[in-house]
């Protein structure tokens, strides 16, 4: 019922506003003597952190901002409209809660999340900005580290650089897709109707800024598969059974099968750019509308750490129910 | 926290299996007074009813069947290898409270929903078959049911009428996208977090068997968009602020816009087909297997109802939680 | 969030009205594999069943009673003029929702609940009637079921057995005071805060019909001690810690002891007795009310096995969370 | 599900420990632009905030205590063996999340809630301290603010002064009974069955720290009387339906009747106590204990505010989600 709470059993309800004096959250149903220090969280919150590179711009300058062009005007794609349609206020500075700021308390719950499924490891990857997609055959997770977009195709990262430099420079904007991968999952995770793995891990990962679709192994792609395409085999394996493909994206109704679980995301671009749109302003007059000053060109990318933080939540959540219920 | 109910205000408790003595649901926090007749609902349940052509199956047969060729073993890209892991037992013949014959306590739930918001319309359309999109040029509302695929273009449904025929005979299965459409969506509906209206919709869409995708207005289109294409500019109109395109499908920052709210979902193909597969028994050992019988050559058909179904639900429960909240 | 589900992890949602065609409930979050009967449910069905003396009546002619004296009339201390405040209608001939028919529900799922924490035993008693309180040192589980009132002291039984007559016969009724004893919980149930094991007894003891009061241990009786006549003193003994005394009613902090839980609640007289009572009708005229045909003397008796069923869930409910959390 | 939050659609998430750098809380689902300051928030907390007699204890020197008598015993009567028995790990110095300081939250978040529901005035005071009850006679409001015991019969008041010192100067310590009023609570809050105002006020009440009961109206009273005493009779005054006494506690079948809801609770005697106890340490041996330094000789005094506190996030709770189903 919550509106600032996500979880059942592992709970995270975050609070603070893109303005305001503190952002936090508070991590509820967490198992005992959890080992736990704060470089756990710390690393995380750095990888998630603006400003690192020219492509994801520092908040620092975001309280002496000049925002009388935008005050009393509504920006195309940004929530601003339907926050003061809802409430009848809004905060045109920031964004009030639905800053993306807010994303840091996720990436705090998700660095304590990864702790509480033994020997589970959830990575992000940035597999497409704008029409460019990775070549799959030269995904290397060590290469996530080495460019500022958490691209594991050195190739297209290379070539992103001056793609993104492109659109940065005449203050356009571009979306992508991230795709979050979580192996050690053990078989038996989710629930075969309304406690989904995968439409619990949809809502988690729709709720990121931004986001405007989510699938699951081949997704959308399975729609253009036969029968015979999209099953995964099944063989005995050293280890119990052993899948001949991952179609299903570790999750079989709702429940989880063994192999990695993976989702991907689509992130759009951010309405923020130099170009002039037209909108209407709060008096109800036409007008146009341009964003000066901070510009991220790929929000997408940001949008890694965060997705991986709410795979490692949903999965620390549906860990401990299925203890719970199973034992 | 449930395994089996969905929504928050408006709550929806589903119970019975494949082959129980019988199915239903409780709805919860309708408001009082609410205009309801049989005929609201079973007109609903006659559109999700199987057996209506060729295409959709009866079910009449399924407690004679035979299903000593498959009680041992697992089927390829079903819930029984997870629902068997995660509970220590299966129903090899139905598959337990995996089963779509659920789903028809989610059309008789949606039916109730669709009274709640007022003048709210919700109606879905199959967009793809395999790989075969529909001419959104030739699309017509008014052609849904003239055709066993609730297809809105009169000539793609023609072609699917073959084209379908030809995978039923040979004993395989396709998949397909479909496209729910809510008319008369009041602005405000939604929250900007862990409410979100599209995070819910996800979840809701996402928990329908065998749906794999779930996407927002441009969906994974919006990672291939500029901030220019993807932003919906405003204008006065004469009834308030008018849209210019809606690639935000009805929500922004989590929050209804009040312009028709459309999603999107991928529905695998089903894995019950005629070809034998690589898989493995209960027992551990290496085995084929092939699913005789009944088969539904695209099972997302059937699942246009349900996801009206879903979307009318969500829609309900927020309207009701806005009204709680915001008066 | 929900109105007509109760629990968490192990979930019960009922439905159905007094007059009805069914009554049911769906029972969510079971461990898998649970060893479950229907006499397993019809044997605690059967203690709560009412008809099965003369002072718990018979519900057979039900359908046939004329209401058309009290079809307009508020009954003082009835819920008729809430639920039709509430819902702006109401059922004058049994209760809607609010019908104590709705405890069968809870008794049966209270059946399933015995079954989840191993070596759990809940029982419970009728305590006081009226004014007269029963000896505690006559104390004998064996006579619950050998008197009509539930009452382990039978000397006390006996004088029930004349004091209510008395009361059935004048067409008045009386209240009671009913204790549930839950003996092999085990240490460490429950939470600190908001999800205390005391808390979520009293409102589940609190929602059965005509409950005012409840109290956990020593209760009101606590008011009056000290702390050191309050604290339950410690030994070790031969199983671990040995308490002397048991005021804590097996819950300190809101987390199980180990000790027995005890609860006791208290429930009113019926509103349905035979003398005039000044009222109001739904036009707003004064008149007056008396209820004729079927009168309960002490609703408290048929309270017994709902307190038990409701213990048990609430039990089983916190041993699955806690398996979960803990592990 | 969570065992740090309360409420449904009025939302409280507390964070903190007794010794811990910070206390906070996070309240959810408030309806946007509520007229609120600091002032309304700080009035509730000077009003709970202990050290402003010598009845309630300062907490200033809470850091520097010595704990080493008592950092490897239970406490009779304490949570520290429940909280380590389910943790494995307690806090020996204060508790831990069992603190009773986490209640200055809880009184925050009712100075928010207080201004949800229009009108509505929510009042407690001490009507019992061991087994002195008030003179209900000479019940003065005004008298609340002028004595140390919330106390509304001067009388009692003058008596509680000495009687409360000779217990404080013998280390020893008393229960007490509280009462909380509301007035102008609108009829129709609640509902028939598992949300029950009268239920979620028991769980919010009995989940303060040492209550051991909770009653409504006539409460364990209405056990002793009969159906004609108990029920509260009606006529038509000026303002619509009035009743002629308030043995529910202005709740009927769950729902609010627009009489003042009455509830009382018991709060045990703290076992902070200078007398020796006999107990256990984590080594299992037995020990004997006592507590030196800081002690509250009646806990129940300062449970006021936070019963206040809890009573009206109750009912703002309650408000919203039948303004949510109602309309």
């Amino acid at each position: 019922m919550s509106f600032n709470t996500f979880g059942h059993m592992f709970r995270v309800t975050t609070f603070g506003e893109s303005h305001g004096i503190a952002i936090g959250c508070v991590v509820d149903g967490c198992p005992p003597l959890l080992p736990l220090t704060n470089e756990d969280i710390q690393r995380d919150l750095d990888r998630r952190r603006p400003g690192q590179s020219r492509f994801t711009t520092q908040n620092t300058d975001q309280r002496s901002k000049d925002y009388s062009d935008i005050k009393d005007k509504f920006r195309p794609g940004h929530a601003d409209f339907t926050y003061e349609a809802k409430y009848g206020l809004r905060d045109y500075r920031g964004g009030g809660r639905s800053s993306a700021r807010e994303t840091a308390s996720r990436v705090a719950a998700g660095a304590i999340a990864r702790k509480i499924v033994p020997g589970v490891n959830v990575r992000g990857a940035l597999v497409q900005m704008g029409p460019h997609k990775i070549d799959r055959d030269k995904w290397d997770w060590d290469e996530i580290a080495r460019n500022p977009f958490f691209c594991p195709d050195k190739d297209k990262a290379a070539f992103f650089e001056g793609y993104l430099d492109g659109i940065r420079k005449k203050g356009s904007s571009i979306g992508a897709v991230i795709e979050i991968v979580a192996e050690g999952v053990p078989a038996g995770l989710g629930a075969p109707i309304y406690a989904k793995l995968d439409g619990e891990l949809a809502a988690a990962l729709m709720s990121i800024n931004a986001v405007k679709g989510v699938e699951i192994g081949a997704g959308f792609g399975a729609a253009e598969l036969s029968g015979e395409e999209n099953a995964d085999e099944m063989r005995m394996g050293n280890q119990g059974v052993s899948f001949l493909s991952n179609h299903a994206g570790g999750i079989l109704g709702g429940i989880s099968t063994g192999q990695p679980v993976v989702a991907r995301f689509a992130v759009k671009p951010t309405s923020s750019i130099l170009s002039p749109r037209r909108t209407v302003d709060r008096k109800g007059a036409d007008t146009d509308i341009l964003t000066k000053g901070r510009h991220d060109p790929c929000v997408g990318i940001r949008a890694v750490p965060v997705g991986e933080a709410m795979m490692a939540c949903v999965l620390a959540d549906h860990f401990l129910r299925h203890r719970g219920q199973v034992g």
